[in-house]
């Protein structure tokens, strides 16, 4: 049977969040400017500067709404965040950030692990900041991120049942988007496409993006699953950094330039300029010294009959 | 569109052959028969143990001899070697082994670099082979396998009409098996949909093997696309040994532990032991220091999640 693919697909650049909220290095903010307007010029349009929460906790993003206000002067960018609660929620309407994503961990030991709160107590969040976001007027788009969605490494296995209701409960409560993530890598194309076809039943075009993470090397294979299945907006870092606190030296998040490498490949239109990204991720391993860096088109470059001719990129 | 797929899958070990004529290191033959003993412990019942080529070209398979007797005393063990030529395929014959695997490249370029041979004089030399089994009576299957089937270093782009002509001049020459292989890493999960379409439409379940690098990452995407048009069995190496000798540094075949976990996380049964398999993995690394080598499972582990019952690798 030959898979259909879709004519076009977003990556979502989240390496300045996902991917240096896990390492030791904290990047000067002129760094992380440079970072990205190079993205924004390879032809990225959707780049996650960072998130809102307090300082003493993440001192690697302490500098988020400086870059969202940055990130706002590129034409055409849509510029996310990531949000835990209602005070990070009021911070991202005030900051002007297009979209804010609110991290909802279906893995109930997880949950309250990492966010203090029940999966539930997430949703009931989520309500309040659609209320706020709706009182300022503002066009703060909501995403509620449904992790561990495939299993977790505290509680194991997750019930695909759960993680549909809270999905949409999530969009009950008022979010305009819902996303699912593979949070520790335990995903494998099977279980993504089931999950993601049932998720796509529920939520249709309001289910917004796919976030894999290469812990076990399945990340691109997971991609296609879902790519399969019609989704066509995938998260993915620089480098692939991103790591996962549980697997010291693993694989972390899908690298944005192997994962615009197979869809240009595939003749999925990107916008992306590869070579452009390969730069970049030069750039940032040299700021980056020190810490493991993951993907595997930077070493073997782009194959000789490699032809891609991002029109964004170039405009 | 969910995807179905197969229940069964073979996973045949080439890492001896493939993945050792690469590296400069020359593994005592005692090794290697730790090698494959512990390999057919862990379940793998297809092995290519080494390549009857002159000895001063790959010195490092000098002793594929000893290692085929060898093999065919471990039970339901099929012993496969790489053979160039008539005079290689007599030695396989001789030996006993119980497939012989004559690479043919697609890409006239890389064909007359590497073999010194145009594509239709390795098929002509392949009937030369199959009078020789036949006239000797003997039961060495020969499985012609097609490399450079999508794309090459030397020429660039390959024709999968060219490639397709190829494997069915193959079988007609007295192949009793065909294979695909993606020898430089330019394959992309569409290019492989597409093509192992058209050869199985060809070849039947004459089509044997796909033989997927993970040269620029996309390895595992690559056999879920394969897997996905009806392929059950797939080459690759422990450890992701293999390189690319046009690619310093960049990986080399798909891991077969990586794989072996895609697979059986999928509920594929490979009737492997991954937990054997990355014993192996490390006993092999310790021989191989100084080597590079790839595959993310080894530094994951596997997931809690993970539930894998081989009754083969357990009788």
């Amino acid at each position: 049977m030959t898979s259909t693919y879709p004519r076009r697909a977003v990556i979502r650049e989240v390496g300045l969040r996902d991917g240096l909220q896990s390492l030791q290095a904290i990047l000067p903010t002129a760094h992380k400017k440079t970072w990205i307007a190079a993205a924004h010029a390879a032809g990225q349009r959707e780049i996650e500067v960072g998130s809102f929460v307090p300082a003493r906790l993440l001192p690697q993003l302490a500098d988020t709404a400086e870059l969202v206000a940055f990130a706002r002067t590129l034409p055409g960018l849509s510029v996310s965040v990531l949000v835990p609660n209602l005070r990070g929620a009021q911070d991202a309407i005030a900051s002007g950030a297009d979209l804010m994503v609110v991290p909802l961990s279906a893995s109930h030991a997880h949950s309250l692990a990492n966010l203090r709160k029940t999966p539930d107590e997430v949703v009931a969040e989520v309500a309040r900041m659609r209320a706020a976001r709706d009182a300022a007027g503002a066009r703060t788009l909501i995403e509620g991120g449904v992790g561990t969605a495939f299993g977790c490494t505290i509680q194991g296995a997750v019930d695909a049942g759960e993680v549909l209701r809270l999905m949409q409960a999530l969009l009950d409560a008022g979010a305009d988007r819902v996303s699912l993530a593979d949070t520790v890598g335990y995903a494998d194309p099977a279980m993504v496409g089931a999950l993601f076809e049932r998720a796509l039943a529920i939520a249709g075009e309001r289910l917004w993006c796919g976030h894999f993470h290469d812990t076990r090397g399945l990340g691109l294979a997971n991609v296609l699953a879902a790519l399969q299945c019609g989704v066509t907006r995938f998260d993915a870092c620089l480098a692939g950094i991103g790591g996962c606190p549980h697997a010291p030296g693993a694989s972390g998040n899908v690298a944005s330039e192997d994962l615009a490498y197979m869809l240009g490949s595939m003749g999925i239109d990107t916008g992306l300029d590869i070579g452009r990204l390969l730069s970049l991720r030069a750039e940032v391993a040299g700021w980056l010294q020190g810490e493991t860096l993951h993907g595997t088109l930077a070493r073997a470059g782009l194959p000789r009959t490699f032809a891609a001719a991002p029109a964004r990129a170039a405009a």
